[in-house]
C-alpha cells in the first residue's frame, strides 16, 4: 500500500543550511518564520487564528533514504530512528509545534521554526493535547542530559 | 511536487466503526491498543521504551477527498479544515499522542488510541514538546465549550 501526497504550503525561514538550525538538548527554537499556504487552500484557514499553537507536519525534502539506527546530535550513543527526530526516517515527515503570532491572509506568522527555508508543508493542525509535564519521560535524552551534567 | 509513502505499522484497536470512537469536546481517549510495527523496521524501535508518550502519525485510510470547510462534531458552526482534526484534509494524515505502556518486540502497547482497527501508521516519534497549559489558546473549541456551558 502506498499513498501519494502534495504540499499545501511552504515554510519561509532564515535557515538556508541545516548547520544554521539549533540542534541538540539545549536547543531553543524561538526563530520566527512564515507558513505560506497555497491560495487554493485559503478557505481551510478559517478560524485558525484563534489557536495559540499549531502542529506543522512537513517534509524532510533534502533527505534521500533512511537509516533504522540514528546518531542524534544530542547524544554520543545510537538510538532507533523512531526514538529520535532524525530526518532519515522511512517516511520523511517532520513535526514541529509552533506558536501562531498572527495570520495575514494565507500567511501564518509563527515562532519556533526549525525547518529550512523552502520546506514543503503537508498539513497544519490545531495544537490541543497537553500532557502534564510531570508525566513526560524523555528516555535516552534525559539519560544523555544526566551524563553531560556529571 | 508529490511524495509517496508506505505504512511502517498497523494500529490494532477495538474500534471497527468510526461511530465507536469517542468524539467531541468531552471525548476522553483512554482506550488501549497496539501499534504493530512491520518487523523489517524492528531495529528502528531501539530505546523507544524509555519514552512515556509517543506521537503516532497515521493515515485516514477510509476517507476519499477533502473539504476545506469542516463541520466538527464538537461545534454547530463550520471551521476551516486546518483549524480542525477533520479526516477529510488535503493530505489525510492523523496525529495522536499516546502513552507507551510497554514494548513487546515490534508491538507497542499504548493508551489513548482514537484510530480504527487496521489503521496504517506512517511514523512514530518521541513526544518531547510541552507547551505550558496556561499558554494554550483553543480558539473555536473554547468558544463552543463556553456556549454549551451557558
Amino acid at each position: 500500500m502506498t499513498v501519494t501526497m502534495s504540499p499545501i504550503a511552504t515554510v519561509r525561514t532564515s535557515f538556508t543550511a541545516t548547520a544554521q538550525i539549533p540542534k541538540g538538548l539545549d536547543a531553543r527554537h524561538d526563530a520566527e518564520g512564515t507558513i505560506e499556504v497555497d491560495p487554493v487552500f485559503a478557505a481551510g484557514l478559517q478560524d485558525i487564528e484563534g489557536f495559540s499553537h499549531l502542529y506543522i507536519l512537513w517534509l524532510f525534502h533534502r533527505t534521500d533514504g533512511y537509516d533504522l539506527i540514528a546518531h542524534p546530535p544530542s547524544d554520543d550513543r545510537p538510538h532507533g530512528v523512531f526514538a529520535t527526530r532524525s530526518p532519515r526516517r522511512p517516511n520523511p515527515i517532520g513535526l514541529t509545534v509552533v506558536q501562531l503570532m498572527r495570520r495575514d491572509g494565507t500567511r501564518l506568522h509563527v515562532r519556533g521554526v526549525d525547518m529550512l527555508d523552502g520546506t514543503p508543508v503537508l498539513d497544519v493542525k490545531p495544537y490541543l493535547s497537553s500532557v502534564p509535564t510531570a508525566d513526560i519521560k524523555r528516555g535516552w535524552l534525559a539519560e544523555a542530559e544526566a551524563r553531560r551534567a556529571r
